[in-house]
């Protein structure tokens, strides 16, 4: 829970958004709780619940306007505006990090990039110069930078960590493979590469099997 | 929908098995549906409803073995066993996932890296050669390859794509911005690294704001 929203209900609130413009890119003006539900297999009153934990939105029966809903989740989610981001490690993955195109498209710019290699300081990544890592106290509180990507060594990962919560940032979305221990308020995103590795995996196999799920708890039952 | 199973009830299998990881990490020998449907944000109804898909499992009122559900989940998930993966592109991102260590905790193998860049063939990505992409359906069929991650320029994912269909693999794990195009039975699974920093985002702004939210859909009311 976080300030009364549950951590599932904010995780389906990015998959709405990413529903509302798939529906949005096809041509479709409105889109219903129940049409939304189905595609996340949840229910209508799952879906409205969790949009009304942000206040009334819709009217009951008529669904809801899809450039409506897009513009209110992203305004829940705080995508609406432009986000400063600070990435450091500037290795392969952060390098890779600091051109990926999707995070811009949500609302999220790279602002600064940095690393404590003496050996990367000064040269180019993307569109960035590599800054020393003893510059980012004084980075992150100038361009009030609230957001961090840790692409760091496992083994490195907490005192990095430390230095950004003591420069203010207050959420880590952490790539090293390693728990980070934090000041209660800091929220710590770990990515989960894995998990998707393991969610395809899982679809392969299911895909393999008979099309007959080993029980179908809701056959036969009304509703 | 995926041989009868609901996509997000898949999604919640990874993290019923996160979160059973983690109690019995802290030593907690049995979990409730009760449990984990709080952790999750969800009804205990919800989760044995998830669980019941995959056959008959724990009983009522006792809950579950974090053990015995552990294995029954990481069987559901086909992580019980080492499955072999081929990368495709040996780029920042490519070198970077080729040693990330999270995939071979559950249950993934990266066998073999290709990439089209002859400048590439032939070097070291962490203990892999890369190999050239011509040798990709030998090496598939050779290795019974089932599984592939593409770190691919977004212009060349398409046909690597079709190659990797092509050599018999089932699932595709894409980091490339591009929508990809496969025939009916294979699992594409695109990685949300923004959504992710979107839900980091969110967790900071929710913590910004007063403590108690917009609309409190639950507050008195009856269970």
């Amino acid at each position: 829970m976080i300030a009364g929203i549950p951590k599932a209900t904010a995780q389906r609130i990015s998959l709405y958004l990413q529903q509302a413009e798939t529906l949005r890119e096809r041509g479709q003006a409105t889109v219903s709780s129940e049409e939304l539900a189905k595609v996340l297999g949840l229910t209508a009153t799952q879906v409205r619940k969790d949009l009304a934990y942000f206040g009334q939105f819709g009217r009951p029966g008529v669904g809801y306007q899809c450039d409506e809903l897009i513009q209110h989740l992203r305004r829940i989610l705080g995508t609406d505006q432009v986000r400063p981001v600070a990435l450091v490690g500037a290795g392969n993955l952060g390098r890779a990090l600091a051109s990926y195109p999707g995070f811009q498209r949500r609302g999220f710019k790279i602002v600064a990039v940095f690393d404590n290699d003496l050996q990367k300081v000064g040269k180019k990544v993307g569109e960035h110069i590599v800054q020393d890592i003893a510059k980012l106290p004084f980075v992150c509180r100038r361009d009030n930078i609230r957001l961090a990507i840790l692409s760091v060594p496992a083994q490195a990962a907490q005192n990095v960590a430390d230095q950004l919560v003591e420069a203010g940032v207050q959420g880590l979305l952490n790539f090293a493979p390693a728990t980070l221990s934090v000041p209660a308020g800091i929220a710590v995103a770990a990515v989960a590469l894995s998990l998707e590795l393991e969610q395809l995996g899982l679809a392969v196999k299911l895909r393999q099997q008979p099309q007959t799920p080993a029980a179908e708890p809701d056959a036969g039952a009304p509703q």
